[in-house]
């Protein structure tokens, strides 16, 4: 079978303006270089479509530079080795790698990782170990300082993080675990993983939401959300709690900078410490927690759900209903 | 001579709304109880004024418990033992205590600690020896988790813990100390006290000035004031940057609950830490604090400042222009 020689990706036509749209993206086919040496040609069969991305869509200095206008989206991808001229690696591997938003991707074997995929599914790369699992749980051990006898809240529990961080907890000795979502069936499902309580935002006033949830307060709150979301959590929160900001998705599309938490300054008296950060920080922790929740996988005491779509040509409107909540776990786009 | 049978007391009259005014505060006189076994009777000869009394004038639920009506208040002053039925306590002896807002106290001597005004003035045990001395190392030291090579910006820079924490700072090998304060008068006694650089937050945007003053952005942040200056800390801040919440004078006032920062989510990409604290926190940081900032105080490597006020009457409009920041360093009220 001959090898591809060019590829279909996805391009940013135009910077969202609050919420993105269809037009906002566009699929175009392109030239593949020829492979050097030490590179590998990966057709992909799953792409990731993440909350982060979003920032990536504004022109603005961040902690990863902003995506470009006319050039192709990237983000986490698995696929499988079709060519190699990198050592190591040969044709039929699945590698781990960067260049998602296209069917075929050329880059350096050194940009790529193999990884197993008998005893675990393409996309788990993706979300449970990838990314998304580190972010669960270097954020609630390191960044949360989280302790056995803790009691945890985390907003948007449904997604590919939350949904971790209240299981790792739970695995962990929290002595209660609260997460909160969107809708009535994701509510539903966050009891089917064990969480203690869960609350659909959507129901009322968040604040009043987590105190019936969490009657008496909570030590760790883990964001994604932001917001209404994380005033409540301050609101709730017993002395000397930790706040690991992860995320603040109800802000991602907005226009206006928000009005933050009103009640900031009660961290002073409650003595709360708040951390922000990004995964990349923790990439030490990445043996422990394989360690740690890689038996919890095997034995399936963790459980882990994936929204997918099918095709290139709809990631676009994975991206965007992922922003609005459409889905439960990790969202992926399969591309095989 | 025979000893006081009545004392002079400030009592909360009724609770501010907004600012602070005369007629919240009410002088009264009252008859002291007898002397009991274990007691000192003690001649107060200063008292503290502090910002967090205002919150104790709110009868809201917090770290310490709220001023009652028609009660007395109570705070920081140093004063003379004229009678002691307590062990380890003669008549003569100076005595640290917290039943400030009076002319004469009654207390147990277990809640007295002596103190040496022989090398040290009474006042100096209010402010740079005492609270507030404690307040800006361990605030520094312990929730700013400061280290030598830092760049460290504090508001409310000319005030008691302000110009400490610049102090200990620069001494403590900081790369740069930038400070603001309310007045071109104040600025200038921070460039006098070392700061490298020292604004008025009046002369325009708070976050154009920090700016200016610390072009390379900075590692730390000591809020005093919060609002717009805890902002301003966060678009300056380098990454991995520090926070530490001690006070937010700016919205004591307040009357409806304040919009926070703008700009909180840049703390996930910033990695960035932020921890509110009380010093009652860091009580075992106690003689770290002695042992190094007391060598720097004998040797004049640090200065304090006092805006003393005279006469237990004045003692609220102290507190008043206390919160206005009429002071500069340590607001005091003499009582001898």
């Amino acid at each position: 079978m001959s090898l591809p020689t060019q590829t279909r990706e996805i391009v940013l036509a135009s910077r969202p303006n609050g919420a993105p749209t269809p037009d906002n993206f566009r699929l175009v086919e392109r030239d593949l270089p020829a492979l050097q040496d030490g590179e590998i040609l990966v057709r992909n069969t799953v792409m990731s479509v993440d909350p982060y991305m979003r920032g990536r869509m504004n022109d603005v200095k961040s902690y990863v530079p902003p995506f470009q206008i006319d050039q192709p989206l990237d983000g986490g991808a698995v696929g499988t080795v079709i060519a190699s001229r990198a050592e190591g690696f040969a044709e039929g591997d699945s590698v781990l790698h960067g260049l998602g938003w296209r069917d075929v991707a050329v880059l350096p074997g050194a940009r790529a990782s193999k990884v197993d995929t008998a005893d675990f599914s393409d996309s788990a790369y993706l979300g449970v170990l990838g990314m998304p699992g580190l972010t669960a749980y270097a954020g609630l051990m390191a960044a949360a300082e989280f302790k056995a006898g803790d009691a945890v809240f985390v907003s948007g529990a449904a997604g590919a993080v939350g949904s971790l961080v209240g299981q790792i907890a739970r695995l962990s000795g929290a002595s209660r675990v609260v997460g909160s979502a969107g809708s009535a069936e994701k509510v539903a499902r966050l009891k089917d993983l064990g969480f203690d309580a869960a609350f659909n935002y959507r129901d009322g006033a968040v604040r009043d939401l987590l105190k019936q949830a969490a009657p008496e307060g909570i030590d760790v709150y883990f964001d994604n959300v932001g917001a209404d979301h994380l005033e409540a959590a301050i609101s709730s929160m017993k002395l000397d709690g930790r706040i690991a900001m992860c995320g603040a998705i109800a802000q991602y599309n907005a226009t206006e900078p928000a009005c933050a938490p009103r009640n900031l300054t009660l961290l002073i008296g409650k003595r709360i410490t708040m951390r922000g950060f990004i995964v990349s920080k923790y990439n030490d922790l990445q043996q422990e927690f394989r360690q740690t929740v890689g038996p919890w996988l095997a034995d399936g005491s963790i459980t882990w759900d994936e929204t997918v779509r099918e095709g290139l040509d709809n990631a676009p409107q994975a991206f965007i209903d992922l922003l609005a909540g459409a889905n439960t776990g990790k969202m992926i786009v399969r591309l095989d």
